[in-house]
């Protein structure tokens, strides 16, 4: 099934993606960092340093901690952090839509006779 | 400016996003796969190895090339080759016109403070 890895550029540095995306949706269904962290199998401190570049790249928070700072104490989105989660989903979506409809020849439907 | 980076995902192993595209587009400019390789600094086996995946994934050839199998006599792309470039180019228009119009949250229009 063809599917779409889709990663927004803002700036060089400034990319949110799949992972990003990922991260979020973990940590809202965990209500954890560190445990969000350990089901994507990447360091605690690599999870706070994404979460930071998110906030910094849109110059908005999108999670909330418990106790003071990114401590292990807790943690869940903010109303913006859904509202990145959701409108990411919403246009990964949407451009799911546009490939199979209108490029037929992209999504390989109708090649890849060996593999089908 | 905000871009993307639109990966198609046919299956794990095979995908085709800006990379291979570039690679495409390079060899059709160039009419020859060693100068496009080397024009984005990979080795000719790297591209060789690239330009066979497409190949495989789609089970259509997308360059043809002069003397026999693919030696370093040059190199043109199939009329299959140019549409999977083209398409690309077209899918991926379409997607960031999607996220300009419809997910400007996403696009980071209007946050970025402190970098705008």
């Amino acid at each position: 099934m063809t599917s779409l890895n889709i990663q927004i550029v803002l700036d060089k540095s400034d990319r949110v993606g799949p992972g990003k995306i990922r991260l979020l949706e973990l940590i809202a269904e965990k209500g954890s960092i560190s445990e969000a962290a350990r089901a994507m199998q990447m360091s605690y401190r690599r999870a706070w340093l994404l979460i930071d570049s998110i906030n910094t790249m849109y110059g908005e928070p999108v999670i909330n901690t418990r106790i003071g700072g990114y401590g292990r104490g807790g943690a869940t989105l903010t109303d913006f952090g859904q509202s990145v989660i959701d409108d990411y989903r919403r246009f990964e979506s949407e451009c799911a839509d546009l490939l199979a409809s209108r490029h037929p020849l992209l999504a390989a439907n109708g090649h890849r006779q060996k593999k089908s």
